[in-house]
């Protein structure tokens, strides 16, 4: 069965190359249509591919009047992207059957098309050039700064002054603030010596970059390359299992292992050091037009890892009241293998 | 009835003055939970009023535990908030009737208390500092700086460095493109004698501001203030109406008024000028923790305006291809009459 019914921005754009936020997008059998408003039709009628853009003051009445007049038994929805108010609205009076698939299209993008890899190294380029922008500002001006304001300068040199859009709002934490996994932004300061973690990314062409580096604090060198030199003892042997850890999982994933076994991988080397119950999220997950993908790369995933998947894999260690380490790149698999994006 | 269930950040912080991204608020008559994980629980336990904070590692299943633990027979929800997947999940296998209340805690919030307006009152003062000093950069260093990189100044002087989050990504419109309400930022070049659109607000403890400014570009006098002074009649004449509208409005909104009525204020204005096709959208809507509240100031609202609303009085003229003009403030309904905040 080939009908269903988009109303999420990124599966929309998926679909036709094309979305604005206000729109629904079915698609039944080889026939598909993107029903908008006409604030946005016109930019529609230009931009959208392989589909009929219907301009409407109602866009569930229209959508309906179509399901209705084509004669469409069933139809295939997701109950994450409908609110119960749209569900019920769209249901009422239609005899049509609404058929719950969950992650319908991120299912559907899990493997990246060689235009999608394209973008999505663009992508990752990008980005780590605003981690090297933010690391020369850092070490030039980043005494005395707290996470609040580094975290709009993160802002400003990943977006490239605003040129390029966020992945996500950046994390910034020093020290005891880096135990946390999704620490917001406080009114400590980087002093030397620190530990700093930094988790960012931008979009190009709406394609997500995501990163993370964790980095010894040095107003005369300051870098979020991977080889770093803490001060602390204890800073460094965390550090070095991380990196082991993530450096591992790379080395030895191969398309045809289950996601699992990738997490394992990492979480293994973590566990044989001593740390396993620090480790308290899973390895990675997919990335794409949503910064938030399949497959998932955790201790449950039967999913099988094939060619194309694009994923994070980002290890980590939190020691509450102490410090954190966690270490993301983007990883493509390629030629069988796992290739840092 | 006082069973409801709330899943909305905004709607939880406004019961018990704390929310994070993820929990479940459960009012079951007089006792209120609040229904989290281990990431937020000790915070919550913190900074929560009025409820007992639950960690759970399962929030729907705890949740359902409390229900059917206290014989609830009906709960309120809101069909928008809940997803379609949520609604499923929360309901099945519980005889509990989940009575469906649209905008059940946006209605609640319509008329706001003293310390509330306290709080909309300073965002709207910093908001008017962001917009100030905004106006500096442009006169000094706008020249030739594209809408792109405006909207991203504007970011850094509305948030002050990022000392304060946006209500909403700024709205900066040059010439043809402020004929859109909802511009999309362009390369399109900022030039002498252009007429700029600049939509924007900040949050200050997580409450709003909301303000429009149409100006005339000029780099040696900038400025967001109400009399602006256009080299070109057409510019001119269109300001001036919609200036007209807008200060209609506000002298003569009244306690005790139909929404409607406000509305029909502002619109008599530039219908009476000949422009009123150009009119596209409502007069305004409520103002709070949410950047849309209540009550919409349109032509259809029968909702009776109360001391201490709070509302945006926005009208505009719309000329495609040409121009638009917008002007809107914060209102705060005191004494019986309308004050900018």
């Amino acid at each position: 069965m080939n009908n269903y019914i988009l109303i999420n921005e990124n599966a929309i754009y998926y679909e036709c190359n094309f979305s604005c936020d206000n729109v629904i997008f079915l698609s039944l059998g080889s026939e598909s249509f993107f029903i908008t408003d006409s604030r946005y039709a016109l930019e529609a009628k230009q931009y959208c591919k392989n589909c009929e853009v219907i301009e409407s003051s109602d866009l569930v009445k229209s959508t309906k009047e179509l399901i209705k007049n084509n004669k469409i038994k069933k139809i295939i929805f997701d109950s994450n992207d409908f609110s119960y108010e749209k569900y019920l609205s769209m249901t009422s009076n239609l005899k049509t059957k609404f058929i719950n698939k969950q992650n319908f299209s991120k299912l559907k993008r899990m493997i990246k098309t060689n235009d999608e890899i394209i973008l999505l190294k663009k992508a990752s380029i990008l980005g780590k050039e605003g981690f090297k922008n933010l690391a020369a500002y850092i070490q030039k001006s980043g005494f005395k700064k707290d996470e609040k304001f580094l975290n709009f300068k993160a802002k400003e040199k990943m977006s490239n002054m605003g040129e390029y859009e966020l992945s996500f709002n950046p994390i910034i934490a020093i020290n005891k603030n880096s135990a946390k996994p999704h620490a917001l932004a406080s009114s400590k300061k980087l002093k030397k010596n620190d530990l700093l973690l930094v988790d960012s990314g931008i979009k190009y062409k709406r394609y997500c970059s995501d990163r993370t580096c964790t980095s010894f604090v040095d107003f005369d060198s300051f870098s979020f390359e991977r080889k770093q030199k803490f001060k602390k003892n204890k800073h460094q042997k965390i550090y070095d299992i991380v990196l082991k850890a993530q450096e591992t999982a790379i080395k030895k994933a191969r398309v045809g292992m289950k996601a699992s076994e990738i997490d394992k991988l990492a979480r293994e080397v973590i566990e044989k050091a001593g740390y396993g119950k620090y480790f308290i999220h899973s390895t990675g997950h997919g990335v794409g037009l949503d910064i938030h993908e399949f497959p998932n790369i955790n201790s449950k995933s039967d999913v099988i890892i094939e060619e194309n998947m694009v994923f994070t894999i980002e290890p980590g260690i939190y020691l509450p009241d102490e410090f954190g380490v966690r270490i993301e790149d983007n990883i493509l698999m390629l030629n069988n293998k796992a290739k840092i994006l």
